[in-house]
């Protein structure tokens, strides 16, 4: 079993004790310090299972515990005054924290700002007009990058596409771990992989591996990935389902899209603006999935209303899959329109600038 | 065969060539005069049909015919400087036209009007504060409504709760041919009922009796009804289900609520606040609906790729169906992410206050 170096990003390693919503938890959950797996994010399958399990709570009614999710989602929404528009060819494609402006200052021959930094009175950062070609402004915003060194941590080598919305022009690209600092809206894929038995559904649950970067050992959903430069949503499902699960094109030209969820996070100098479009595939009941990259760590096929049961009760599943499942819990008729705040709910899965 | 009187509302007996979208179909649609059912909304199954089945257009990724449809559920946006703020007890629960506010100034008993009227300065309407209950203002109300007779045309006799938002508490029950000229919210349930053979999806598409009030004659989805105050969604999409397509109880309990749409439309002293609770109904291959209400003519089963190219290219639909279809097609894999304008019409789809 890996031992873990500290989660990246929110992740901030909580304790056992944090990971459950403890408000609407009043009975104690017992966690066996044996259980498989509990290292990394504190919790192991015997936990998330048991919370899981417990249907005598009459609280599927009850949508706070979902709300709560969404929250954690976007939080800072007071600070976005902080920040001034991030421009290219005069088209707003990002948003900058006033002092992370202060670090982009020295770098004349990329960005232009307007205003008075000293006095606190940035109006906007523009990329210079002189970088013309989509490979000029990749190249040079690269380098600058490269010069902030641990300004911006995580770097994964992966270039996001900068557009002003998607299947628009793209500007240029830049590294996935820069998007944040940048407020660059940045575009994924999330697909719920479901089994039908007898008119019940059963959701597939993936626990992340306990060596991954990010969220280590948490739960999400079957397959999911950013999108990067040059492929479309459809091909990266596929792509996606045959490394994170092994599933082949042949079943996962079957995954269907179903719409999109957004959310807006704001922490320190990052601005995180997502857009995940959302894919429902219902697999054959004898599949079992199978992790090709190393970044899963397991699977368990759990009843839907159990997985909406974790997602109520506990802080067990990596944030963002929390939005995508509550949007397959709607879309599939566990939550329903006669729960209080139903409308409120709907509406908060896209609190972001969904374009 | 029924001949019409003037349609209600907004459909104002367009001609059959107007209710093709033509700047998107280049191929001529001649219509048979003696197409059975085609008196009251100007076309019939056959010329439905017709335009649904012609698969060769190759424009199943150009979104632009659904965005009209959209835009037809959503006028007079730049209107809305023309409409007062309507209030009980403080709490906004509509809008009212400036033009309309004059005829409510004599009901010094029910209303309150700040502002002055003859120089334009309304500043909002109140319901007086001396209607304690929402009996008292229920029966005001219905008093005014009466005495404005021509002004408010199409009385249904079918009370709508009157709230803040969905679940709130009912400040009064106000008559639904009303609801648009105090601009209160109005909410409904929709139901796309559909088939699945051999992997293929098919949607059962109703058409609207000849003399029906509102919209007569044209296309709608299997069930759909107004949501009365004093009953919950699940149990009105249940009645309605029995009502318009003769759909037991037994089956009729699996219909899924499957989320919500919205639009806001401005007509002339109307403000039209509508959110529709959206349901999806699998139906056995071998089930048949059958209008037991007389509302509507005759029901037909449709690939859904058909349903979406009516939609796309004609105006066969009643307006806001087509809302409704849109989101099944997006649920259902129909719409593609990587068609241009994706997100923009998913979120065009909640344009109203969905609360």
């Amino acid at each position: 079993m890996a031992t873990i170096a500290a989660a990246a990003g929110r992740c901030s390693s909580p304790t056992r004790r944090q990971l459950l919503t403890r408000r609407r938890l009043p009975f104690s959950v017992s966690f066996s310090s044996t259980a498989p797996h509990a290292a990394a994010a504190g919790f192991g399958w015997t936990d998330a299972l048991r919370v899981a399990g417990d249907g005598g709570r009459g609280d599927e009614s009850d949508l706070s515990g979902y709300f709560r999710k969404v929250d954690t989602c976007n939080r800072g929404m007071d600070k976005r005054g902080e920040f001034v528009k991030f421009l290219v060819e005069d088209q707003v494609v990002g948003y900058v924290h006033k002092g992370f402006v202060k670090h982009l200052r020295d770098f004349h021959d990329v960005f232009t700002i307007s205003g008075n930094n000293s006095s606190n009175t940035v109006e906007n950062v523009s990329l210079q007009s002189s970088l013309r070609t989509p490979e000029d402004r990749t190249h040079a915003i690269g380098e600058v990058i490269k010069s902030l060194g641990e300004m911006i941590p995580g770097i994964r080598n992966e270039l996001y596409p900068v557009t002003s919305s998607y299947g628009m022009p793209v500007y240029f690209s830049l590294e996935r771990a820069a998007a944040p600092y940048f407020g660059i809206k940045a575009y994924g894929v999330h697909m719920n992989g479901y089994v039908e038995k007898d008119g019940q559904k059963f959701l597939w649950i993936g626990k992340r591996s306990d060596v991954k970067q990010t969220y280590p050992g948490m739960l999400d959903h079957l397959v999911a990935g950013g999108l990067p430069y040059g492929i479309s949503c459809k091909e990266n499902i596929i792509k996606e389902c045959e490394e994170e699960a092994g599933i082949p094109r042949s079943i996962s030209t079957n995954a269907t899209s179903v719409g999109a969820i957004s959310y807006m996070d704001i922490e320190g100098f990052r601005y995180k603006r997502d857009v995940l479009f959302c894919y429902d595939l219902k697999l054959p009941e004898d599949f079992v999935p199978n992790n090709e990259d190393g970044e899963v760590d397991s699977f368990r096929l759990i009843p839907v209303p159990h997985a909406a049961n974790i997602i109520r009760r506990t802080e067990f599943f990596k944030p963002n899959c929390n939005l995508v499942i509550i949007d397959f819990l709607f879309r599939h008729g566990y939550i329903h329109p006669d729960s209080r705040g139903y409308l409120n709910l709907l509406q908060s899965l896209r609190s972001g600038d969904c374009s």
